[in-house]
């Protein structure tokens, strides 16, 4: 990594049924299972299978992601915007939203199955063609308890 | 975003007391709660402390960053190799090893409080200097429960 910048490239992509960004029901954000039951696969590129070795242990997954349709904040707002269905400014760091510094999003997933080097995955929140930067075991460390979740009611 | 690649930059950087990449008790990894006494701070640049607004109702962050010391896998190995303190090799996606793809880690830290741009925090496993490229709310749906983790007992 140089002071330039870190380059990255894609490892694989979504598959979701969601097709476009306006597709996503937002609204199911304030419920914590409201993406458990859409249901899609993660494709790898064949020269990442090998990784995938020893994945199919884990129940859940942490996919690392670019938001690659993001641009802008809306309306110019910056680093503060309001989340969806909300009117109260929030800072970009307090919240999900794809309209970020780094366009980076993460995601966790359950582990249906594998074939290959496609994992069929439940609780995708992605859009379709979704660019994956990395994926990494969901262990009991990622586990946290006594949360205070700040604006979020 | 383009084929050629995702351009991301830091936000800020993580002060922690190891200094060295040596100086991380790794045997702490196998303890879900390893690195919990840990602390440390997250020092954002000036640019994006309007972005840290809300934060402070969260008792737990997502904190994205670039493994900027992790050179190629040890031993030219490729996407399989022996984790910490083992012998068999496992796939890099079924580890949270530090040579990756690419090279994104992503740890789970409890926010203890904030001083303008500086974070003061708790549970870190990074080496001091390390970039964050991003900063989210952990919140309910990251929780999981009745995880099966793999190779790790």
């Amino acid at each position: 990594m140089t002071d330039a910048g870190l380059g990255l490239i894609p490892v694989g992509f979504v598959h979701s049924p969601f097709k476009r960004a306006e597709d996503i029901p937002r609204e199911r954000n304030i419920d914590p299972r409201g993406f458990d039951d859409v249901e899609g696969t993660i494709e790898l590129f064949p020269e990442y299978e090998e990784g995938l070795q020893d994945i199919d242990g884990f129940s859940h997954l942490i996919v690392i992601f670019a938001f690659h349709q993001a641009g802008p904040r809306p309306g110019g707002a910056g680093l503060l915007s309001p989340p969806p269905f909300q009117t109260e400014p929030r800072g970009v760091f307090a919240t999900r939203s794809p309209h970020r510094p780094n366009p980076l999003g993460m995601t966790i997933v359950r582990l249906r199955g594998r074939t290959g080097r496609v994992l069929r995955v439940s609780g995708l929140d992605m859009v379709e063609g979704t660019p994956v930067l990395d994926i990494k075991p969901y262990t009991l460390k990622d586990r946290k308890s006594r949360l205070k979740t700040g604006w979020i009611k």
